[in-house]
Parts: structure tokens; C-alpha cells; sequence
């Protein structure tokens, strides 16, 4: 892609309403747009980063035997109240239609896969099983803020689980938080797993997933050494207690919350009358577990993980391009004529590898593609150059390194690709 | 995909308010799930046939240079008093947040795209760009109907195009329109091209693309030979009169329309005041195209085109799974062997091949696993039992053919590649 044909530019100022690193970086390179308070457009560059997120996700959630489905966002009411949540979820956003229907716009779906999963189940030879979604979800927060973190409208995987008894669904919860893990360390975070509070959801067990950032809205009690957590609100541990889990010290730490997961008990099939046929032919109520990734905010975590004073550091796993090819202006006609023949033939190379390269085709100095490089963050800078070219080749600049170094043309597009996958 | 694990199956009898083969068919099917009128979920089965039409879409908008976004459906009030369709737009659902904020819920993107452009466009040299989305979409219909063809929610492709003069926009509309009949010929659909009232849009030209089928809601004046066509609406000639650009008569015909395309002309950029600076260096407005496709709508005119008294007979390309393989009962144990093996191989040969199979491995008789197949409408029914190992393979039916035929293991994956490319 031409950065000049590209929809949405790096602009030079931060937004003035940018609270946090994400909410002024991502603006600021073009990823995204703010529409009103807590509510964005994705521009093509965010989109892909969204988009590659989102694919982990689902890459996950099929591996674990989720199987996809997409549900509404229009939710007839008589389904919360149904749950008895209709008038106790206070972000729920509610409308009414030309004919006087009510309904809510769905913040979660236990509503509606609950009636749905009941639909089709009827024996514990049909358990267990697994439906997810990759959706957009809208709450009426009092407070948007964070940029992409605490919208109205966003993006998140929900997954129910549907299981004969405790056992099972544990057995499940267990492969899910591991897969979750996955999840995030594919798109660069580190997470603690912390014991957590159900809030809206159920009184049992809950995990969730915090990466830890200087910029995180909850504080947390969390292991040096482990993976291990417990979220201030529910701790029974305190700061300097040793960890169950080993030798580490508990400290507290900020994160920003990426994913939870919830034993959901009985609490939806109660309400639902969603049973099953166990081996002696009697009827038994089904257990559920939901297991949420909110993926627009997974993508502005990695931001708040991932930069530095001048930009975006985006892990290449989700990085909107791999490649930022900057050619640099020559007066010299024949020299001119070299560095675009090396650009055309580094793109159609990358091209045929399905490596992605934004090129800057722009007439502007390099201290102003170098700057909107940095921005944007992709994790490799390649400049062409009439010193680049005197030196043999291309300038190498690792968006994560301080240091740029050489490398000659031949064998370019194999090497980026060797490094892309090491 | 083994049929027993596959989430949503087939059910005997047709939903009772079904009132068209779509609704009753994709319901029937297992493809998706009746939430409430004009709403729906839509099932792996279903999905699977959504993600193929939105990646062809997807494809041919690409091809024609258009970018792709992702716009928010809350959309600020203040946009839509700003194009005066807050109260001129009667389908248009209004909610209110807690803060008292009047949101719409986007049925239609120009009050966000036209902004969002407007903030990354000065110059003609940026001139023109094209922008869509894939998006779920709402709409406070009256009266929802004909299962996914008139719903309160929906899934649409929405493109707009931003142009210096009519001649560029012209140009655009001329090859979108090309792109447009490109794929919903890929997606096994030959639409007429219909002269069109521009509706709630415009005061200018549109286009509709109308699918023909008895089923279709619209009564259109089409070219018996070529793709010529007006919507009765705007109709300047009458049955019977010669095509203006054939031989052919105009006759009356149902259509259901899948797409439609209009010049905007100036004036959702008059609204916001959307000019751009001409080569003189002095202002002008942009002009503005839009092009939509109702993606979950185009899903169901498919199953209109496509269906029998048996069920829905799915073209190559959107199939949910291109082969249906019905392993037959033998009361043999050596020939189960036989037929478990022959299934295996069958599975491992085709994903290798990246061809999608769906395994009936249910312990049911040939005539339900039968119907089931004919139902769900899978492009190629293999069968593997007694009579087809004795007769040296399996039995290959294709479910838009009246016969069978035998087919031998050996070769049968590359077989299957090369018919599912012709």
C-alpha cells in the first residue's frame, strides 16, 4: 500500500481530549477516529490491527472446539427480564421500536444464547459444548474514557459453555483460561490471571486477565515471579504475602483488564428451565461458563503496552503493516531512478511473500517520514536512499531497536521474512 | 466437520411463520435461529454462508480501489439534524443514554463518513477515494418479513466514493456498477441492472440490482435478453415496449433487490459544509456516491434462487461446506471397517486439499441422513456404504443433478478439486 493512497493520516498534533496513551497515539496515526465520547471509527490501519487481533482470538477459541456463531444485537426484552437483569444492569442501553417494542442492545449475550443453546439440546450426549461470537457490544457508561478501552460501542469475543456437571465444566474453564493466556501472548501481552469479583455476571468464580501497565484502572495484587493475582476488591491475600503459587512476593500493580471468565453455575439455565436428559433419563440442569475478550480494548492495551515518546511499538504479530518502506528524495536523476527501482522491486518481493509494506510515496523530507514511521509503529523501517544505496542497500531500522544498520538488497525479502518469524 | 458436533441441526418441520422459502429453509436447515420478528442468529452453518458472500464482496470492492473501515452504530444526533434526516428518516431507531444523549443506531453511514472524510481531505489531490464497511445495520421496519430479507437487523456492505467533478463520480459509479454485477455473479446470482427512485438518498440517478425470483418483493420492467431494467417506480416505458438497448421486449417481473448504488451528488457534503481545494486553489464541494449491498438480505435471495421442493441446492462458491459425506450403517464389522476407513481418508485427502466437509457420522438411516443432506444443500453428497464399496467407490450425487453416479476411492480428492473448479 501507498501511504499517499492510504485513508487516514498521522496528523501532527495529539487530540486535546486524549486521556490516556491509546486514546492519543491510535488517534493520532490514523488507526482511529473519534466519533463522540466512547465511540470511534476503525480507519483502514486500525481495522488491520483489529482484524489480526480478532483472528488470534478466533484462532484460539476453534482450537479449544468453540464453534462460531454470530448473534443479534437487538435482544427482545422479555429475555432480561426473563434473567431478572433487564432493570439491574445499569449500562444496559434500552430502545423502543415504531411499534412499541422494547428492547435492549446487547452488552452480553447470556440472554440470547441461553434460549438459543436450549433450542438444540437435549441429552448429555449432545454435551459438552462451546459457542462464541466476535461482535460489537454497547454500554451506556456514565464515563467513557481511555480511548478505546472503556467505550459505548466496542468489539469482544463472548463464549458460552454448556456442561453436565461441575467436573466438566471446570475441566473446561481450566483449557479456556489456558487458551486465553494463548490468546494474549500471541498479541504480545504478558497477563496475570486474577482471582476476581463476578460483578453483573454470576457469585461464582471469575478470572481476569490483566496486563499490567503504568496507565492500568485497576490495581491489583500480583506475584513478581508467577502468573498469579487477586483483584483488590476480592483479595484475601495483602502486599508482601507470599504467593500460594511459590517463592514470589505479592506487590500491587495497575492493569488494564483484557479478558475475564466466569463460572456462570446455574444462573442463566435457572431462569431459562434449560435442562438436559442425564444417562438414567431424568432431567438435570445444565451449567454454563462465559469467557470474554473485548478486543478493541485488547488492541488499545497492546498501545498502552507497547510505546515509547515517539510512537507505536506494535509486536509484529499485529502490526498494522510489517514493513515501513521509506524511500528518500534525490536530486540526482540517475540515483532517483535506482531508489524506485528498488522500492518496486522490494514491494513486488514482499508482495509475493505476504509480507505487508506501507510505502511513504510522499514528497516529504525524512524527518517527517521518519516521524510518522515511528508513529506508526511498524516493527521494521527500511530506508532507501542515495547513502543507503552507497553503503550497498537498504537501512534496517528495528521499530523496537535503537540502532539502524545496513543490509543489501539481495536476499532482502528472505531475510525480513526469517526475522518476521523469529 | 462431524455433523453429530456441528452446533444447530436440521428440524422435521418447517417454523410455523415462516412466510418464504428463505425463512423457512435457513431455519429448517440449521443456518440460523428465529430471535424475534426481523431478527435473527445466525448458526456455524449460517455464518459459514455470510463470511463467503461478505469475502467475495469484500474482494470486489478491493478490486475497485475501495478501503475498508469500520464505523461505529451509535451514531451522534447532532449528524443527523445536521442532514435534516433525524425526523425525515422514519425507519431510523433513536435511543437515549442515561446522560440523556439521543443517539440513532446507523441504518445508513453518510452522516458518519461524510465528516470522517471531510476531516482527512483538502486538496484534489486526494481526490477521489472510495470508503466501505461490512457492518450490521438497524432499521425500525413496520413490518419485518420474508425471514432475512426484511429484518430490524441486518448485515451490509456500504460503500462511498468522494469525487472533484460529476464526470470523476460518473466514471466511479460506472465501475462500481460492474463490480456490483461481478459479485453477485460469483455468488451465483445474474441480476438485472434497474433504473431506480433514489428513495430516503437522493434526488439523482440510482441503480437497483434486482434478483429474479417469484418470491421477490419488487415488480419490475426487465429486458427478457439482456440485464436492462426499471423498477416500476420511476418507469418511463411500459410491458411489451422494445429494450433501449436490444432487441428485447420488457416483460414484468418479480425481483428481490440486492444492491443498490446512487449519486449523492452535493448533498450530504452541502449539509457539512465538505469542499475541497480545486487546482485554482479555490474551494469546491465534493461531490459523493454511495453503494450498498445487503449481505445477510443477499444470503436469502441466494436461497430463493436456489432451492427444490428438498431443500436449498447451494451454488459452488457460498456453500457452507462444499461436500456432504453420508457414511451408510452395515451390520458387517469388516465392512464398517471398510466404510470408517474410507471416511478417514476421504477427510484427511480433502482438508489437505482445503476442500470443507461435513461428516453425517450419526447413527440414523439412509433416508433421514438423505434428507438432511437435501435440506442443508451442500453442493456434492458422497455416499460410502455396502453397495458403494461393491460397486468400487462412493456414490456421487450432486444435489443440483437428478442422478447419482459411482466414483472410485483412488483419485477421488483431486476429482472432487478439479469438479468444484469447473
Amino acid at each position: 500500500m501507498r501511504y499517499s493512497h492510504l485513508f487516514g493520516k498521522t496528523s501532527k498534533n495529539a487530540p486535546s481530549d486524549a486521556d490516556s496513551p491509546n486514546a492519543r497515539l491510535l488517534e493520532q496515526g490514523g488507526f482511529v477516529e473519534h466519533v463522540m465520547a466512547g465511540v470511534y471509527s476503525w480507519l483502514p490501519l486500525g481495522l488491520s490491527v483489529l482484524r489480526k487481533v480478532e483472528q488470534i482470538v478466533r484462532e484460539e477459541m476453534d482450537a479449544l472446539g468453540g464453534q462460531e456463531i454470530f448473534m443479534p444485537s437487538l435482544h427482545p426484552k422479555e429475555y432480561w427480564d426473563t434473567t431478572g437483569r433487564w432493570d439491574k444492569v445499569d449500562i444496559l442501553f434500552k430502545l423502543k421500536s415504531q411499534t412499541d417494542k422494547m428492547y435492549a442492545l446487547g452488552c452480553s449475550h447470556e440472554e440470547v444464547v441461553t434460549p438459543l443453546a436450549q433450542k438444540f439440546t437435549r441429552s448429555y450426549k449432545e454435551l459438552p459444548f462451546a459457542l462464541y461470537q466476535i461482535n460489537t457490544k454497547f454500554r451506556d457508561e456514565l464515563r467513557a474514557k481511555s480511548g478505546v478501552l472503556r467505550g459505548r460501542e466496542f468489539r469482544m469475543k463472548d463464549m458460552y459453555s454448556f456442561h453436565t456437571d461441575q467436573a466438566d465444566l471446570e475441566a473446561f474453564y481450566a483449557k479456556a483460561l489456558e487458551a486465553y493466556v494463548r490468546a494474549f501472548k500471541r498479541c504480545g501481552l504478558d497477563v496475570k490471571v486474577v482471582q476476581a469479583s463476578g460483578g453483573i455476571f454470576t457469585d461464582k468464580i471469575s478470572h481476569e486477565f490483566q496486563a499490567l501497565t503504568e496507565s492500568g484502572e485497576d490495581t491489583i495484587l500480583a506475584c513478581e515471579t508467577c502468573r498469579f493475582g487477586q483483584n483488590l476488591e476480592v483479595a484475601t491475600l495483602k502486599e508482601g504475602d507470599a504467593c500460594p503459587n511459590g517463592d514470589g512476593k505479592l506487590v500491587k500493580v495497575k492493569g488494564i483488564e483484557v479478558g475475564n471468565i466466569f463460572d456462570l453455575g446455574t444462573k442463566y439455565s435457572d431462569a431459562f428451565g434449560f435442562d438436559f436428559m442425564n444417562e438414567e433419563g431424568k432431567h438435570e440442569r445444565i451449567l454454563m461458563g462465559c469467557y470474554g475478550i473485548g478486543t478493541s480494548r485488547l488492541v488499545g492495551a497492546i498501545v498502552e503496552a507497547y510505546n515509547d515518546d515517539k510512537g507505536i511499538v506494535w509486536p509484529k504479530a499485529v502490526a498494522p503493516f510489517h514493513v515501513h518502506l521509506v524511500p528518500l528524495k534525490s536530486k540526482d536523476e540517475e540515483k532517483r531512478k535506482l531508489i524506485d527501482a528498488a522500492v518496486s522491486a522490494i514491494e513486488t518481493d514482499l508482495a509475493e511473500r505476504h509480507i505487508e509494506v506501507l510505502v511513504d510515496d510522499r514528497d516529504k523530507g525524512a524527518g517527517e517520514k521518519f516521524a510518522d514511521a515511528d508513529l506508526i509503529g511498524a516493527p521494521l523501517r527500511l530506508v532507501l536512499s542515495e547513502k543507503s544505496l552507497a553503503a550497498g542497500g537498504v537501512e534496517w531500522k528495528e521499530r523496537a531497536a535503537a540502532e539502524a544498520k545496513s543490509a543489501p538488497l539481495e536476499g532482502l525479502g528472505a531475510e525480513i521474512a526469517r526475522w518476521l518469524k523469529a
